[in-house]
C-alpha cells in the first residue's frame, strides 16, 4: 500500500469520506492505488508522498489551476500581500480593483460582489434573484454544488440530479420544505425546459451552466434568453467551471447570450479560493435589502490571485493557447483511438476535453486506462483540464503514453479480460467507510 | 475627504453596500472619515491611503487576527505552502493533521470536517445535525451568519433577530418556505428556550454561541445540555467567534459543557479564510448521507494557517495572556470612566472585552469616542479584540488617549454638545447608496 493510501486509511476515521471534495476521492480515480496526498507541486509536476513525480492530466487541480500549479507570477504577489497583512479591520483596496477588471470584460454586467466557495457564490446568486423575483421556484441544467436550494430536487426524484454532472447525490438533512422549489431540464432539450414552466411551477428563476458536455446546439442558449425575457424569468449562467476557460471571460461571450447574473470561481484565482457573482445592476443592488455578508469573504488575498491571474491570463493570451493545445489532444485521441482501433466519444470545452469509452464495461475500462497511466508517470482521467504549463513535450509524451496504454485496452479486449489491480473506480458518491 | 473615503464612494457603485461584510463598512464606525481601506497592516499597527498609521483597537479583523497582523511565523508556513503549490488535483496532508489537532483538544469529538467560511461552516453543522435528526427544526440564540435556515427567523417576526448581534437584518430572498423552522431564545434565559419547546415546533436542534456579551449564569449552559439530552435534540455550539480567545480550544472547555457539534472560524487561521466543524460519530458519519462538498475547501494553505496558528497559540501560551490583557483594559476602562464622571458598562469574553456607554445618546457618544481616537491614532470601537501583538506600550498608550478622549466626552456633556464631523455612526443593516 502507497503512503498516501495508508493515511488515507487514517483520514477516514477522523475525516467523513476522508477528505472535503468528492472529485478528490481516490475511490473516484483509482481506489487503492491513487497517491491521493501530494508533497509538491509545480507547473503541471506533482509529487506524492512515495516521492514519485507525475504529470497531471487528471483535472489540474478540478479545472482550477489553468497557469499551472504554484504558478511564479501569482505567488510573488500573494507572497507580497502576506507580508503586507491579507485580514485587517479595513477593506482590501484588490476588491475595487477585482470588481473593476471583470465588469471591463463583462459590459452587460455592473455590479460584483466575491465569496471562497463556488457553492456559496451559487447560494449567493439564488437569494439575489428571489430578491428580486416574486416567483420563487427555480428551473436548473448542470451542476450547481451542494447547498439546499440545489439538492432538493432529488426530494422529488431521487435521480433528478443523475444526468447533470454527479450522479447519486443523497439529500438527507436538506431541509424538506425545499421539496417542490426546483425543477431540472436537460442541455440542448429546449422542450424540457418549456414543460416546467408551468403556472403552478412558479418559476422565476433559470440557472445553468452555459456549457459543460456538448456544444449548445440550435440556438440553445439564444432560446432560453427568450423565454426568460418572456416570462420574466432571470437568467443565471453558473460558469464556475467554464468560466476563464477557452476563451479569457465567460464562454457565454463566445455564444454572444448574456444572462442576468453569472458565477465565476476556481481559474479566477488560479485554485485559490476566490468566486464571484456579477450581475445587472437592478438585480445585484438588491443584495442590499437582504443580508449577505462573511468576514473570510474579506481576505486580501483572494482579490490578489484573481487580479494577477487575470492579468496574466489576458497578457500571455492564455486562453486561446490552452484551446489550442485541448483542441489537438482531441484530435489526437481519436486518432490514437482509432489506430488501436477503440471506440471513444470526444467532447466537452476545448480547455477541458473529456473522453468517453463507448463500450458498456466504461468504467472499467477508464479505471483500467488510469491505473496504467499511473503506472507510467501520469495522473490521468477520462476529463483533463488544459493547463499553460503544459509544454509540446509533455503533451507529446503524454500522447506517446495515451498510445501504449490504448494498446493494451486493445490487447485486454482481445483477451477479453482487463487486469486491474483493484476495484472499479466509483461513478457516484457512495459512503466510505473508516 | 480622504482617500479611503473616495475610493469607497466608487465602490459603492459596483459592488452593493461597498464591500463584503458588515462588519467592515465606515458606517458602522464613522461615517465619511473612517479610513476604510489598508496599505499594509503588520502585529497591531496599520497604515491606511492616506499613510497614517493606526493601533487596531477596533477588533483585529473583526477578531480574527489573534496572533496580530501578518503574523510571521504563519506567513513563513503560508510562503511555503505556496512555494510547494497550494491546490492539485491530490489532498493535502495539513488537512489529516488539523483533524488530529483540534480533536486532540475537544477529547468528546471525533470528527472534523472544513470549509472556508463562517456562515458556510453553520450551514454545514445544520445540514449534518438535519441528515441525524428527524426533527427538521432548530431553535437558536445568538449570531450564526447569512443563511436562509437563521435569517428566516425574521419572517415570522422582522425583530427576531433584533437581540441576537446585528438587528435590522433583512431577509428578503430568504426561501419563503422555511418560515417555520427556526425559534429564537435568548441568553441566560432558560425559559425562553423552554417555552419554543412545544411539540408543533419540532425542535431537532440547538444552535447557539456558548458566550458572547455576558458570562453564564446559573449554570445556564448546563441546563440547556441537560434539556437536549431530555428531548434529544442535538446541541450545536457556534464557536467561531468565542472559540481560541480566552482559551485555548472552544469557551465551551471553560464551563465544563459539551455540544454534539461544534463551529471554529476567524481565529484558527488568525484570519486566513478556514472554518471547521467538528463533532460526535454518530453525527459526523451522517456527513456521508448527504451530499457536502467544495472544491475550495481543499485548500492547502487553510490547514497550513491553522495548524501554524494553533502550535504558536500552544506554544506561547497565547490565549491566557490576551485574557489578561483583556481584563486588565476592562478594568482600566471602568477606572477612567469613573475618573471622568461617565457612566459605561464593561462586558463579553476577556479577549473580546466591550464597553457601552449608558446613556440614551450611546450611538452618539460612541461615535464621538471613534472620531477622536482616529484622530490621535487608533482604530477604536466599543469592542475591542485583544491582539498577542500588543505590547504594554502601546496598551498605556491606548489606556491614556482613552482617558483623554473620555474627558472630551465628560466636556461634551457638560456643555450639552458632542462635536460630531459627519454623521451618527449606524446600529443596524441600512442600504449605502453608491
Amino acid at each position: 500500500m502507497n503512503k498516501g493510501q495508508k493515511l488515507l486509511k487514517k483520514a477516514k476515521k477522523i475525516i467523513p469520506g476522508g477528505n472535503q471534495l468528492l472529485s478528490k476521492r481516490s475511490e473516484i480515480f483509482l481506489p487503492e492505488y491513487w497517491p491521493n496526498y501530494y508533497k509538491k507541486a509545480k507547473d503541471c509536476k506533482i509529487w506524492d508522498l512515495d516521492n514519485n513525480m507525475y504529470y497531471d492530466f487528471a483535472g489540474m487541480g478540478v479545472t482550477s489551476c489553468v497557469l499551472g500549479y504554484s504558478d511564479n507570477d501569482v505567488n510573488s504577489a500573494l507572497i507580497e500581500g502576506l507580508k503586507k497583512g491579507s485580514m485587517t479591520t479595513l477593506n482590501a483596496t484588490e476588491e475595487v480593483e477585482l470588481a473593476k477588471r471583470l465588469l471591463k470584460i463583462h459590459r452587460w454586467a455592473k455590479m460584483a460582489k466575491f465569496c471562497k466557495s463556488g457553492g456559496e457564490a451559487c447560494m449567493v446568486a439564488i437569494r439575489i434573484a428571489r430578491a428580486f423575483s416574486h416567483k420563487q421556484n427555480i428551473a436548473f441544467c448542470g451542476y450547481h454544488g451542494w447547498h439546499d436550494w440545489y439538492l432538493a430536487t432529488n426530494m422529488q426524484k431521487t435521480n433528478n440530479l443523475d444526468k447533470q454532472l454527479l450522479p447519486g447525490l443523497k439529500t438527507k438533512g436538506v431541509s424538506k420544505s425545499y421539496a417542490n422549489s426546483i425543477f431540472p431540464f436537460n442541455y440542448n432539450d429546449i422542450d424540457s425546459l418549456k414543460k416546467i414552466l408551468t403556472k403552478k411551477n412558479n418559476i422565476g428563476i433559470i440557472i445553468m451552466e452555459p456549457m459543460r458536455g456538448q456544444e449548445p446546439k440550435n440556438n440553445f442558449l439564444k432560446k432560453i434568453r427568450k423565454i426568460a425575457d418572456q416570462n420574466k424569468i432571470i437568467l443565471i449562467f453558473d460558469e464556475i467551471t467554464s468560466g476563464f476557460k477557452d476563451i479569457y471571460g465567460g464562454i457565454h461571450l463566445k455564444f454572444k447570450v448574456n444572462p442576468d447574473i453569472a458565477i465565476f470561481g476556481k481559474s479566477i484565482g488560479n485554485g485559490y479560493p476566490i468566486s464571484t457573482i456579477i450581475g445587472k445592476r437592478k438585480l445585484m443592488d438588491c443584495a442590499q435589502d437582504t443580508f449577505i455578508s462573511s468576514t473570510m469573504w474579506t481576505d486580501r488575498l483572494g482579490f490578489i490571485a484573481a487580479n494577477e491571474t487575470l492579468k496574466k491570463l489576458k497578457k500571455e493570451n492564455v486562453n486561446s493557447k490552452i484551446c489550442n493545445i485541448g483542441k489537438k489532444i482531441k484530435k489526437s485521441w481519436i486518432k490514437i483511438a482509432k489506430k488501436n482501433n477503440i471506440n471513444i466519444s470526444v467532447g466537452g470545452l476545448n480547455a477541458i476535453p473529456s473522453l468517453s469509452f463507448d463500450y458498456k464495461n466504461s468504467q472499467e475500462i477508464s479505471t483500467f486506462f488510469i491505473q496504467e497511466m499511473l503506472k507510467k508517470g501520469f495522473l490521468a482521467n477520462t476529463t483533463i483540464s488544459i493547463s499553460y504549463a503544459y509544454t509540446d513535450q509533455i503533451i507529446n509524451k503524454y500522447l506517446k503514453t495515451v498510445d501504449e496504454v490504448f494498446k493494451q485496452i486493445r490487447f485486454s479486449f482481445d483477451k477479453k479480460k482487463f487486469l486491474l489491480d483493484g476495484p472499479i473506480r466509483h461513478s457516484t458518491f457512495k459512503r466510505l467507510n473508516g
